[in-house]
């Protein structure tokens, strides 16, 4: 008899859910990429709009981040086009979209895709539902739409509540999945805008609460202004167990390798960004800290892509992969 | 030793070339369809113009007609989006755009799209050279762009000189294949947009006089107001071999099954066409007529694709096919 492979389930969507999974395609283990389906900038929220598809570019970015096809597929569905009628749409969320008109199926699109692409491992959204993502500010203002939420940046006010409108249900595909894992991996990504928009869907807080697999929290590098500042690791936390329910979290995997303050300084001047603050000892509530340097020192040199040339301080997928994979085996 | 398979060359472009391979991929040869490059209209001449693209239009139905793969990957190829900023736009022809702009390579782009259609035989441009088609009439007349000479009907004036503005030379890859090949197969299709575009090409009339190849040409069953108006099959031989020379043609496949007077009615009302005469006894010049029932009786329930819907009075690709078929094996 052959053991089966570890399932592992990472939750998340944009650069962050790429990281996590560049890094774990290279073990062995069962791997699928639960994507947000609430984007709605750019391409994106274009062709949402304009064809009534489902928002590809959350799921664009699990399937190249899966791929093991020939460097062409993935620099093609990377690919954005930059004059005409077509410009600023993306290869990738055209293909989707286009497969999901013919198939009036965004999981025979994703099938597709993944075919042509290679991936090695599934991607599936949290969601069919076509929902809006909304947050109410606590100083009572709210904005509807992530790439609003993205955009307007409330600084100085925290975010009171995430909610979708409607209300969406959880893809069965994806409570599947979540109830058979063997390890859960939140993050990293932005917390209002990747992470928290598929815990919010009807369904997921209580399969976290019921379901066996460890849950591992992969916490963020960076702050973000108007919606993560003066985040420390606690509030990253608490923030997402108010909406999973206390204790939810076995792990938090936190860098401990502090980038250069040349680095820090850069984001400070652009972006209004800070790093976060590790403030807890070995456990917090439920979980226990995991600490290493998961630092990426090569954020230039390696990226096979355009996506993670975004962020000068980002995990190294490697060195993050290697510890989740040991948290996932131990 | 293995025998080898009779290399099989069609030249054309549209609907013409795509009845001619659907037929001729069932057969055991070694297939390969030259196509034009001079389509300037719908979704194909704003790519062209906008993404400075060579033109997707013939290469993608060629490529469909070729196809092996399951009927999705058809049926993506050839859909057509119809809302939004990508509305008119065909999804083959933005793959095909997509992939030359990354790779800035043209050839590349169709073995790609040949590899996700799985093609039973190679696509390849006449020319990569950018140019326009231009038609010269009886009457001093001068148009330029396919779709301006195919939209433009001037009737009761002939197309006195056909040419390309500037001169292109043939892709050295069509030009081994012809070579090489043991037939070529001229149409069916529109003489002055499809057939004629090819053989204007520098190079090519040079080709046709020293190459081994039997020329077989498909006499086309309709004519095309403002453009082969009033045409008898010994017209679309004279006019070929103006550019070629005389005596370049060796067969003229003649179809002999009259199609049912309802239908000459339909195309005389609503296109101002006709049925091409048979002007001709047993040779013409140096061409052997053959004659066959080539009429299809099931235009509209056997059409894998909208591309054959388009005609009500068109080739059978399985009788096509065995007539070539036959020619080529004698």
């Amino acid at each position: 008899m052959t053991k089966q492979k570890p399932i592992v389930v990472t939750i998340g969507g944009g650069t962050g859910s790429f990281v996590a999974l560049s890094g774990l395609k290279y073990y062995d283990i069962d791997l699928n990429a639960i994507v947000a389906m609430t984007d709605s900038g750019g391409s994106t929220g274009k062709l949402r709009d304009q064809l009534g598809v489902l928002p590809p570019g959350d799921l664009r970015q699990a399937l190249i981040a899966l791929s093991e096809a020939s460097e062409i597929w993935r620099k093609l569905f990377t690919y954005r086009f930059e004059t005409g009628d077509l410009k600023g749409h993306n290869f990738g969320n055209i293909f989707l979209s286009a497969i999901e008109k013919i198939t009036d199926s965004n999981q025979e699109a994703i099938d597709r895709a993944a075919d042509v692409l290679q991936t090695c491992g599934r991607v599936i959204p949290i969601t069919f539902d076509n929902c809006t993502l909304c947050a109410k500010y606590e100083d009572g203002t709210v904005f509807e739409g992530e790439a609003n939420i993205d955009e307007e940046t409330k600084s100085g006010v925290r975010i009171e509540k995430l909610y979708l409108k409607p209300s969406a249900d959880i893809n069965l595909e994806a409570k599947r999945v979540l109830e058979r894992a063997n390890s859960i991996v939140l993050g990293p990504g932005d917390l209002y805008t990747s992470i928290l928009p598929n815990l919010i869907v009807s369904g997921v807080p209580d399969i976290f609460h019921y379901a066996k697999a460890k849950k591992i929290l992969v916490v963020n590098l960076m702050t973000k202004v108007g919606q993560t500042e003066g985040f420390k690791v606690s509030d990253f936390i608490n923030e997402i167990e108010k909406y999973l329910g206390e204790g939810s979290i076995n792990y938090a995997v936190v860098n401990s390798q502090k980038p250069s303050k040349q680095l820090i300084k850069i984001y400070k001047d652009v972006d209004k960004a800070d790093i976060v603050e590790d403030d807890l000892g070995g456990t917090y509530r439920r979980a226990k800290i995991i600490r290493a340097d998961l630092l990426s020192d090569s954020a230039f040199e390696k990226s096979p892509s355009d996506v993670l040339k975004r962020s000068l301080i980002r995990h190294d997928p490697d060195k993050l992969a290697k510890v989740i994979h040991r948290l996932v085996t131990s």
